[in-house]
């Protein structure tokens, strides 16, 4: 039997990236609404300052600051009224000292006026007398024109992902629409005699396939559309011409199961034979996960990725093979995590970086990360798991309370 | 100016919920692979035992363990290798003490054997002769029939929000379609004259409609479908006939803007006049989003939400009611938190709870909480934060240092 040759995570990953680079991303133009979840492939920049306009802030009056200077509750100021701004209306008054204008929260400031004063420490006493019972300061109640976002000046960063809140400030700057990186196209395969679709009557011997749908939906959540789910059984030639006919279609091929070295593993000698980098990495020092297959090939431009048939970790390598390398191709620093305190002692692995299902509880404002242990290959293991910590090869391993790292799940 | 009774954020829910009840909640099937994000309408039993058949984790042979007993590498013992398991097959072989039978990882164990000899551990000395050179416990690389999932045992909980990882347990149980709550409908009616659409040209005293855009992404973040899109002037009656027609198609029609107690906040009166509970809350002890009007109409069965204008307030509230309601309605039970250490000592308000942008940055695997400290209607903190806080009311407030619970955007 020959011995793999393991690469780490972090080798495995930069071989990818001497073939996947970032000139290989698309970029299309999207609707703001459709744009949810997609990463910014363009630095976006204020077309105008925002406001654009002195805006108040509240409902009140607009004034000159210094006519309340020493004003208190029981030594009012009075000035005169000289109108009402209508919201959404451009201001056209002036006024100078001992004057004031009325202004609604959001509405627009006179010329000359540096203040505002709530409607709450005023008193209308005609129709053009206004008593006023607070010291106001300069600015007051008062959003000046650039205060928020100045014209020309960088608002979001390519490499953004776009959540709720981005939207709403790109729709400050009246943007409809955004140059964001393509989806990559996904093209699952599940390998084995073993696997049966889920219609199927279940036999002997044979298990339902839980990759083609787990894969599935995590390539959705990592933000990648999918192409296609196809299940073929152990056959080096059907295998074969799947591939080279999704290779043509989607940019990301993943297989699962036939990644081992077993007689009816074909995946390494077929990704050697289909794509033009030859196998890069076979072997992961990871666990679980150490039968992974990684290659590359140009002509189509699809990067092959040779999973293990085990659900849990072809799931993990999913995420930080597949997930991690397009995120740090398009500069997308998000991540999933949190802190939290170890429930248990974890020793590390000689030689393999470990990654380790746990749940997590909240307890005094602290989450407490408690590792799943499990037999291997349990599946159930994958529905209890909260997130997942990486524990380096070669270390001491994590101690009772120490605090690690948890991505979410 | 007549003064709001507000209510707290906890009894504005309570009061929602004396109306919005589980029983309004539809619920439809859907299939698996539609159904990431949904919340679980039913528990889920496993229909069988997994796995259904004794099955070997590794590569090897199964064997009766007490044949390996006292063997060493220096000290092996020899088995009658009677036959080979194709994957997928069902194993009819039977074996007794001194006779072994290949099974690849994945495969179904033959009768009479309660263990697997690791590969690596063999010699194959002839066709039906091997070596083996290692001790195995009993059950050791088997995983027995229900030990993952045992046959009718509860799998998954009504109120499960689906993940990639629930959504593998489901295929491996051959479930392909399972029932969740439907996903709320909203309408979005953004109100206000100074409103503009995004195609229109920038004015003097008007904006960019924002929260259109806002609440709509986060509609679909927080899993709601988005029915309509609607920008209304401050017209009493134009804005009538919006909110009675969109009540008998959607479940929750929220507004923003208009809810305050200016000439032309005319949500209030309004929401009275159409909702069969009338007005249920109008005000909330929030900072910011005081002005926060909620109603219930039993008709056509519709949560109505008056939000505020401001963005940063509108979409906090439209979390914080809207997205936690529902949530609590389907038995929903994720969170998404982490916790922070707070980098400066933060107030509290006297009868207020404030809801605080914050940054967050990670140093020595501790996540430091920064709050945002912008002037009431800054848009573009909304980008800058990564979660917020909530400070209850009439506490000491948090200290710099101090342990805090970060919502995360």
């Amino acid at each position: 039997m020959q011995l793999l040759t393991v690469d780490t995570l972090d080798i495995a990953s930069q071989k990818i990236f001497s073939y996947l680079q970032k000139e290989t991303l698309l970029i299309e133009e999207k609707l703001l609404l459709d744009s949810q979840h997609c990463v910014l492939a363009q630095d976006i920049y204020a077309p105008f300052a925002v406001p654009h306009f002195k805006r108040s802030t509240v409902d009140g009056y607009a004034i000159c600051h210094k006519d309340s200077t020493g004003v208190t509750e029981s030594l009012p100021s009075f000035l005169k009224i000289i109108g009402k701004v209508e919201m959404g209306q451009e201001n056209t008054f002036s006024i100078k000292s001992g004057e004031c204008v009325y202004v609604p929260t959001g509405g627009m400031l006179p010329q000359g006026a540096d203040s505002m004063i709530m409607l709450e420490y005023t008193e209308k006493l005609t129709e053009d007398e206004l008593a006023i019972y607070q010291n106001v300061a300069y600015n007051a109640g008062v959003v000046n024109i650039g205060e928020d976002m100045e014209e020309k000046s960088l608002v979001l960063k390519k490499g953004t992902r776009l959540r709720p809140h981005e939207i709403g400030v790109l729709a400050a700057l009246g943007i409809t629409s955004v140059l964001v990186y393509a989806k990559p196209i996904v093209a699952i395969i599940s390998l084995g005699d073993e696997i049966l679709a889920p219609e199927q009557e279940l036999t002997m011997g044979k298990v339902y396939d839980i990759n083609s749908y787990g894969l599935y939906a995590q390539a959705k959540k990592f933000g990648f559309d999918v192409l296609s789910i196809t299940r073929v059984c152990d056959d080096r030639n059907q295998i074969k011409n799947t591939i080279i006919k999704l290779m043509q279609l989607a940019d990301i091929v993943v297989l699962s199961g036939g990644s081992s070295q077993g007689e009816k593993d074909f995946t390494a000698s077929l990704l050697g034979e289909l794509a033009s980098s030859g196998v890069l990495t076979h072997g992961i020092a990871i666990k679980p996960g150490k039968p992974t297959i990684t290659a590359y090939d140009e002509f189509s431009k699809t990067l092959l990725l040779g999973l293990p048939g085990h659900p849990v970790a072809a799931m993990l390598l999913f995420e930080l093979l597949a997930q991690n390398v397009y995120n740090q191709l398009m500069d997308c620093k998000e991540e999933n995590c949190i802190v939290a305190k170890m429930a248990n002692n974890f020793p590390s692995a000689d030689g393999k970086l470990t990654c380790q299902l746990v749940d997590l509880i909240i307890q005094n404002k602290e989450y407490i990360a408690t590792p799943i242990f499990s037999k291997s290959g349990l599946i159930s293991s994958l529905a209890k798991a909260q997130g997942y910590i990486l524990v380096d090869m070669n270390t001491e391993g994590i101690k009772k309370d120490e605090q690690v790292l948890v991505h979410i799940l």
